[in-house]
C-alpha cells in the first residue's frame, strides 16, 4: 500500500465548498453553547436549506435523527495542540472535537422533529447561530452506532459533556 | 428565530478546504467498494497525514474507533435525486449516503488499531484508495451514539448493506 511518498500530491489541491443552507439556533455568541448535542437536550433549532437544494431533502422526514455537516465559521485559524473543554491538558487537535482544526468542519448529531418546505425543526442542538451548513445525512445506527469503551483521555471526563458550556477559547 | 431570509446572505461565501492526508485502502477504483464500513469489516487501510499536521494525532490512539471525514474527489457534480446503491427508487439525496451530493463530504467510522508516525492503521474501511482526507474526529459513543429505529426508506433495506458493493451509478 502506498504511504507518505503518494500522500504530498493531491495536498495541494484545494476543495471549494459551498454552504447550502444556515443553521438557526438561540445560542446568539461563541460563549454558553453546549459543546456537544447530547448537552443540548431539547434546544431546537431551525435548519434553513436554500431552496435551490430543497428536492434533496425528500424522504429525509422518515429519519429521526441526522447528522448535520457544517463550518465553524467563527473559529479563526487552527492549533494542533488544543485544551479541550473537558480538560486541563493540552491534546493533539484530532484526539479532540475543538473547532479549531485544519479543516474547521464539525458533525452533530440532532432529532429531526419535522420538515416544512425547506426548513428542518430539530432538537439536541449545539450549534451557533447562522452557522453555514454543508451537508446532511441521515443517522442510520447500522452505520454509526458503534459500541466501544475506548475513548482514550475522555474516559474520565466523557460524562461532564453535559454541564460544560463552551468559553471563548476557540475564537 | 431568522428563517429564510437570512439564509440568502451566506450562501453565496465559498469556503475552501486543504486536504490534511490521504487513504489508502485496497480499493483502486470505483466499482466493488463496500457501501458503508459495516460492509467493510477486518478490511485494513493507512491514514497517511501528513507530516505538518502529525502534532495533532497525539492522544489519538487512546480511541478505537475514529472519525474520518474526506472529500468524495472522483465524484463529479451532484444530483438532488439518487437511486441509492439499496434502493431501486429514487431518493433525496440528504437521505442518503451516496457520494454525489452538492458538498461531496464523506464520513466512516473505522477502528484505529495503532499509529506510527503521521500513518494511521485502520479497519473496516469503505474508501477508495487516494481519498483526500479532510479532518479526524475520535468517535464518542457518548455524543455519537444514539439508539433510534426510525430510518425511514433504509428500514427494510439496511440490512442488506453488509453484501451490496458500489458500481459506477456516481462517477
Amino acid at each position: 500500500m502506498a504511504r507518505n511518498r503518494k500522500a504530498d500530491k493531491p495536498l495541494v489541491q484545494e476543495y471549494s465548498l459551498r454552504p447550502i443552507g444556515i443553521i438557526h439556533s438561540p445560542f446568539k455568541n461563541i460563549q454558553g453553547v453546549p459543546i456537544q448535542p447530547v448537552a443540548g437536550q431539547g434546544i431546537e433549532g431551525i435548519v434553513s436549506v436554500a431552496s435551490e437544494f430543497a428536492d434533496g431533502l425528500k424522504d429525509l422526514e422518515g429519519f429521526s435523527h441526522i447528522i448535520l455537516i457544517y463550518y465553524f465559521h467563527l473559529s479563526k485559524g487552527y492549533r494542533l495542540k488544543v485544551k479541550p473543554f473537558l480538560d486541563k491538558t493540552e491534546r493533539g487537535v484530532f484526539a479532540t472535537r475543538a473547532p479549531k482544526r485544519p479543516n474547521p468542519i464539525g458533525i452533530s448529531i440532532v432529532k429531526l422533529k419535522k420538515i416544512q418546505k425547506n426548513q428542518l425543526y430539530v432538537e439536541n442542538i449545539d450549534i451557533i447561530d447562522g452557522t453555514p451548513l454543508l451537508d446532511i445525512k441521515p443517522y442510520v445506527p447500522k452505520f454509526d452506532l458503534i459500541r466501544t469503551k475506548s475513548i482514550g483521555w475522555l474516559g474520565s471526563k466523557v460524562d461532564r459533556a453535559t454541564m460544560v458550556k463552551s468559553d471563548k477559547r476557540f475564537k
